[in-house]
């Protein structure tokens, strides 16, 4: 009998960072970092791990949305669904009547997110490779077939998708080499948090430079006169060599933004990151043209590859930050790899939250390997918590993401983790309340 | 002791449109017109009636949204809530943890638009006014008090508004008492779902213009062929004089678009709604300047105010259709109002579903009374389905809608039809199982 994928299982896991005020910023004061998380098991005993992340309530309407998703999963014979990865997902992001939830957004689109992600965890466990190594070594018939073109047509075609492929496959195996010599660009936030004294960020910048890493990140917007300060203690901490960027969260308007990146000017920020709201594409062009050369950066919070689209088409960014679950999965940021490679807007994926760092390093050194082909101003977010949780957790060695060798996406979760942080019955929760 | 709000509850009511191909079109084959149906009370015996819209499936995932955001709103005093509508919407959609699950899209603003909405009504009826008089007699300063101005200001500022609503303050006695006299202009979609075979849409294009319509609109995106084949066969029955909209719901990528329209347009179509993706903006701007003289139409899926700004921003659209559960509800819309009065772009609002011709005439009726102060190219859509499980169902004569004069928005439901749909457990859809 066909192997056919036989239980689609999502669990609320909530981490109580709020506690210790790791992760705040001017939109989350107050985060705890969560997880709806996916395990997918097939008939032939496979086992798949993915997750989307939320940032504490509302963390069980996001696993309410992968179990509406579920139904139009289990049962499917498995070798048809990797034979077709692009239809499966399709088929999750098309439903004719769960579309409306979205349609391409919000909790129903992170909830595909998550089963993606998991029937990708899956597929690279039987093939025994990293997802990263098996898209780089997919051919670019095969990565093509993935994208769903309907509305990208007229910023990106099939045959362009494959020209950008083709022109970066004689490169693959010596680049190849080279990611797993030296690993890929990583930089901190760890120092920037809002909720840190301004010891706290002194002390963990100048650590940062010590640790290796070339940039770091601050959070912004709350604030003018402490962010002033804040990126001049920063400044001053790192000396005039390491990149700062700064992170808005989406605080402003357009015209705040511009004014208030005057003021953050002297001190030389390198990009500045969601200065408004991330569905605003006009208004980030805006920004972009105003604030220039420091570079805007968004990508988060973006729902969709067509929103993507637009960011690069109307010229509104510098960075394109990639999420592994905002968007529908690896399957859908092959696509914005794509665009990204199209334009010529190099890809710094966000992470940080609870298993995005694991998740998101496949699909940078994915790109490196077989797409953009460059590490050029390639980095990855690194925040260094909450990577106990996971059984194969990123490993960071002198400011660089080691690549991964183990088989899958990195989403899997120890038993104990998620046995302690169960919301709201485990004894992280139950002690706590 | 202050009256507060006492219980938010939220319930599955799901109708079985699906057994009739009702509301079938190019995405949406077999929907199941459904609500998140939302019953706010005080502890002084107040009562609203809210609702999300959705189309079946995921209705749950609505529900479990409007649940998540519950204890947000129990316990607050009313008369807090009811002097500052504009705070508490930014409640609603701001909350540092659920905004992670949108932010201001899907089914968390949805839920927000639900609750928001029966706040309105539980104010309409203590006013005992129906709720577009309600708006229709408020200062224009406490008007501009509802708007979240954060991401609008650079297309719209509060002095704008203000300005808006002041030039059209002298007329509104006079345009109320137009109002009630001749209603306000509807269309109908009843002809047109593709789901129907040609004689009943010939039959039933004909009933329309009998019925005293002026405009009726047909599904398409589904079959080239059969498309030009249908719209003829309409513009045959209903002549050159009526107006025949198209609705592509979003079957067709933006080079699709305009071929697919080309070969619509020997017989005239007015608008096309919905041609591509409804996030993208760029996308609609291209269509409308290659399909000129057609109408570009959009907006039921349309997530929030910052999208409908960039879509007057881009000269996207020539018609915006306003929907009222989409975004978060009434007070949202007030914006969106305002954004069109300022581009001069008319409001056509999106109707049909389960309970949003109710609400949305309420925002039109508003519209034309004391903001944009026309009627002139406004009509709000009409289906003649599902009304009967409406408490205050709307009026249609001589193909205008009747100003409604009892108090509230019209989402309260009769108990009877809660009983008999309600899902999984209403006797409609155990005895259909």
């Amino acid at each position: 009998m066909a192997e056919v994928i036989s239980t689609v299982e999502a669990m609320d896991i909530r981490f109580p960072t709020s506690r210790e005020l790791d992760g705040s910023d001017a939109m989350n004061p107050e985060p705890d970092y969560s997880a709806a998380y996916v395990v997918i098991r097939t008939s032939g005993g496979g086992e798949g791990y993915g997750l989307a992340f939320t940032v504490g309530r509302g963390n069980e309407v996001q696993v309410a949305a992968v179990r509406a998703l579920a139904p139009l999963v289990v049962g499917l014979p498995l070798e048809d669904v990797l034979a077709d990865l692009g239809g499966f997902s399709r088929r999750l992001t098309g439903d004719s009547q769960l579309r409306w939830l979205g349609p391409h957004k919000g909790a129903i689109h992170m909830a595909a997110a998550a089963i993606v992600n998991a029937v990708w965890d899956l597929y690279a466990r039987r093939e025994g490779k990293p997802v990263w190594r098996l898209l780089a070594e997919m051919s670019p018939e095969q990565l093509v077939d993935l994208v769903d073109f309907r509305y990208l047509q007229d910023a990106l075609t099939r045959e362009e998708a494959l020209e950008i492929l083709r022109r970066a496959e004689p490169g693959r195996a010596q680049r190849q080499r080279q990611l797993l010599e030296r690993g890929f660009p990583a930089y901190t936030t760890t120092p920037g948090w809002l909720g840190y004294t301004d010891e706290k960020l002194t002390r963990l910048s100048k650590q940062a430079v010590a640790d290796g890493f070339n940039l770091i990140k601050l959070k912004v917007g709350a604030d003018r006169e402490a962010d002033v300060r804040r990126l001049r203690l920063a400044r001053d901490a790192v000396g005039p060599e390491i990149r700062i960027a700064v992170d808005a969260n989406q605080a402003w308007g357009v015209d705040q933004a511009i004014s208030w990146l005057e003021q953050l000017a002297p001190y030389d920020p390198y990009w500045i990151e969601e200065p408004t709201s991330p569905d605003d594409v006009l208004g980030h062009a805006a920004i972009r043209r105003a604030v220039a050369p420091i570079k805007v950066a968004t990508g988060e919070h973006c729902q969709n590859q067509v929103m993507f689209k637009q960011l690069l088409q109307a010229g509104a960014i510098d960075i394109l930050q990639m999420d592994a679950s905002r968007v529908a999965g690896v399957t859908e940021n092959v696509a914005i790899l794509l665009l990204a490679a199209k334009f010529g807007v190099p890809v710094c994926p966000h992470a940080g939250g609870v298993g995005l760092c694991e998740m998101v390093q496949h699909l940078a050194m994915f790109d490196y390997v077989a797409v953009s082909g460059s590490i050029d101003g390639r980095v990855i977010e690194y925040v260094d918590h909450l990577h106990q949780h996971f059984v194969d957790p990123v490993v960071i060695r002198g400011g660089y993401y080691v690549a991964p060798t183990r088989p899958g996406l990195g989403a899997r979760m120890h038993a104990r983790s998620i046995a302690a942080y169960r919301y709201p019955d485990g004894p992280q929760w139950t002690s706590a309340i």
